[in-house]
C-alpha cells in the first residue's frame, strides 16, 4: 500500500503537536481513501475513550453546555475531544457572535481540542467522517470525545452509530419538540439534560417526560434514563452532570458494554469494506455501472421486473476462494 | 423460482377485488422473500402513478388532509391509494377516536383504498416495505398514492427516497418546528401547505418560512417550493391544493421527471439486489459472517486495524463471469 501522510507529520503528531492534529483531522475529514492509512497508525491508541453524543433541538445551549462539560471533565484530570457538528452551533459559526466568544475560552486549554465539521449537506446529518475524525482525536490522546449535533433528522441516528453514549439535552417549555422527537432519540438517551432550568416551564418539560416513560414508550429499548436540570448560563447542575456522566462511562467501561459497541462497530465497518471489495471487483469484471444504468433505463420503459435481470446477473457470476499463497500481498 | 403466491390470489387481485389487495398487501408488508414474485406479477402495470409523501409534525392534521386530499383527487377522476406511516396518524390506530370516525367516512368509497403500516421500531421511520406496498396499490390501478409519514427522523428521508412528489404540513405557530425541521425536509418539499389556517398565528408561520427561503438555505438544491394555506376543519383552501398537486404532477410526469425517478430507483434496488447476491456468495464461500464476527472481537481486544485484515480477505477472493451457456438458469 503507497503510503501518502508523511512521516513528519505522524511524528509531531505523537509527540503533541495541536497543528499536526488539525491537519490529520483534515486529512479524516476530506480524505475517505486515507482512512484505511489513518487506522493502521491510530489503531493501538484506541479503544479506550468514551464517545459522548450531545443532541437536541436547536437552541436549548448545547453548545454552551458541551464547553462547560468538557471544561469540568478535563478538571476531572480527562482529556477532551469535541466534535461539533451542529450547522446552528456557535463552535460551527453559525450563531451569535457573544456565544461564539464564550466558546473561545476553550481555545488555549491545552487539555481540549475543539473542532467542527460541516454538517452531510441538505441533511443536518453527520458528517459520514465524524467517527474517523474521533479517531483522530481519540488518537492523540483524548478520552473523553463530546460530539454535539443536532438532534433532529439523520443527525440522531447517525450519532447513535457513532457514539458509546448519547446525552438529549432539552429546556423548558420544548413539549413541542418532545412530541416531534418521541419517535427515535428519547429511547436512545442514556441521559436527559433539562438546561436553562432558570427559565419559566420547567415542570412542562419534565411533565411531558414523565408522560412519555409513563406511557412505556421507552421501556421495551432500556431503563428510563436519569434526568438532570442545569443552567449552563448561570453554571448550575454542571458538577453534578459532570459526575453522572461520569458515573455512566465507569459502567460502560467496566460492563464490557464500551468493548461490544466497539465489536459491534469493527464488524459493521468490516463487512462494508469487504462488500465494496466485492462490488468494485464485479464492476470491473462485467461493467455493472453503466450496464445497470442502461438496463434500469429499458425496465423502466417497457415496464419490466428487474428481477430476471438481478437472477441472470447474479447466476452469471461466480465468487471464487484463492489460494493464499497465490494472492498473497496483492489486493483485489 | 419456486412460486408461492397462488394464482387465485392474483387472479381475483387483478380482478379488483379488495380483499385480495389486502391479502396481497399484507405480504408485500411481511414477506421480504416474496418480493422478486411480486414485482415480476406487478410490473407491466408500474410506472404511471404519482407517489406523493404527505409529511410533516405530528398534530398538524395530516390525516385530515390526507383523507380529503384522496376525495378531491377521486372527485377528479382518480384511484386514490393511501399508505400510512406516522404511528400518531388515526389511520393508524394512534389517536382520537372522533379523527378515526372521520377517517373512515373513506372506508366505503371503491374508488379509494387505504392501509396503515407499523412504523420501523422504535425510530420513527418508514417501514422498509412501503415501495412495495406502494406497488401493489398501484398494480391494484391506484393512479395517486399518498404516503403519509410523520416528517421528523428518519422518516423524512425515506419518504424522499420513494416517493415522486413530498408535501410538508405546517400549522399556524409552527415556528419551532421549522427551526427543527430546517434540516431536511424543507429543502426537500415541493409544496409546503400551512393547515388549520383559521387558526391565529399563519403569519407566524408563513414570515418564518419566508425567512428560510430569504435567506436562501433553499434556493440551492431547487427553487421555492408553493405555499398554500388551507383549513382541513373547514373545508377551505382543498380544491385549490388538489388543483395545484395536479398541476405538479403533470409537469412530473410531462417533463420526463417522473421516469427519472422511476430510473434511479430501479438502479438502486439492482445494484443493492447484486451486492447482496455477490456477499451472500462470499459468505457461503468463506463463513465471513461468523469469522468477521471472532475478527473483529480479536482486533477490539488487541487494539489493531482492520484494514489488513480486510486487504487479505480481499485478495483472497476472485469474482469470476462465467459463460453464458454453462450457467443459464442455476442462481448464484
Amino acid at each position: 500500500m503507497k503510503k501518502s501522510i508523511p512521516e513528519d507529520l505522524w511524528k509531531a503528531f505523537f509527540q503533541g503537536d495541536r497543528l499536526a492534529c488539525a491537519r490529520l483531522i483534515t486529512i479524516a475529514e476530506n480524505r475517505k481513501e486515507r482512512v484505511p492509512e489513518l487506522r493502521d497508525a491510530l489503531a493501538n491508541r484506541l479503544g479506550r475513550a468514551v464517545r459522548i453524543g450531545i443532541t437536541g433541538p436547536p437552541g436549548v445551549g448545547k453548545s454552551t453546555l458541551t464547553s462547560l462539560l468538557a471544561l469540568g471533565m478535563a478538571d476531572a484530570g480527562h482529556k477532551v475531544g469535541i466534535v461539533a457538528v451542529d450547522p446552528s452551533s456557535p463552535f460551527s459559526g453559525g450563531a451569535f457572535m457573544g456565544d461564539r466568544v464564550r466558546m473561545e475560552g476553550l481555545v488555549g486549554d491545552q487539555r481540549i481540542y475543539m473542532r467542527s465539521l460541516a454538517s452531510r449537506e441538505g441533511h443536518g446529518g453527520l458528517s459520514p467522517s465524524t467517527p474517523d475524525v474521533a479517531d483522530v482525536l481519540e488518537g492523540f490522546g483524548m478520552d473523553r470525545i463530546l460530539i454535539e449535533t443536532v438532534g433532529v433528522g439523520q443527525a440522531e441516528l447517525d450519532v447513535l452509530e457513532c457514539t458509546d453514549l448519547v446525552v438529549l439535552v432539552l429546556q423548558p417549555s420544548t413539549g413541542d419538540a418532545i412530541q416531534t422527537m418521541k419517535a427515535g432519540i428519547i429511547e436512545a438517551a442514556d441521559l436527559i439534560v433539562v438546561n436553562k432550568a432558570d427559565l419559566p416551564g420547567k415542570d412542562v418539560v419534565l411533565n411531558s417526560l414523565r408522560f412519555l416513560f409513563g406511557m412505556g414508550l421507552t421501556k421495551k429499548i432500556r431503563p428510563v434514563p436519569p434526568v438532570m436540570t442545569t443552567s449552563a448560563m448561570q453554571n448550575e447542575g454542571l458538577p453534578e452532570l459532570v459526575a453522572e456522566l461520569e458515573k455512566l462511562a465507569s459502567v460502560l467501561l467496566d460492563s464490557g458494554r464500551h468493548a461490544d459497541l466497539r465489536r459491534a462497530r469493527m464488524e459493521k465497518e468490516i463487512r462494508e469494506a469487504i462488500s465494496q471489495c466485492l462490488w468494485t471487483a464485479y464492476d470491473g469484471l462485467t461493467g455493472a455501472t453503466k450496464c445497470i444504468q442502461e438496463k434500469a433505463r429499458e425496465l423502466v420503459e417497457k415496464a419490466e421486473s428487474p428481477y430476471p435481470f438481478i437472477r441472470e446477473s447474479c447466476s452469471r457470476v461466480r465468487v471464487q476462494a484463492l489460494d493464499k499463497e497465490a494472492s498473497n500481498g496483492h489486493g483485489a
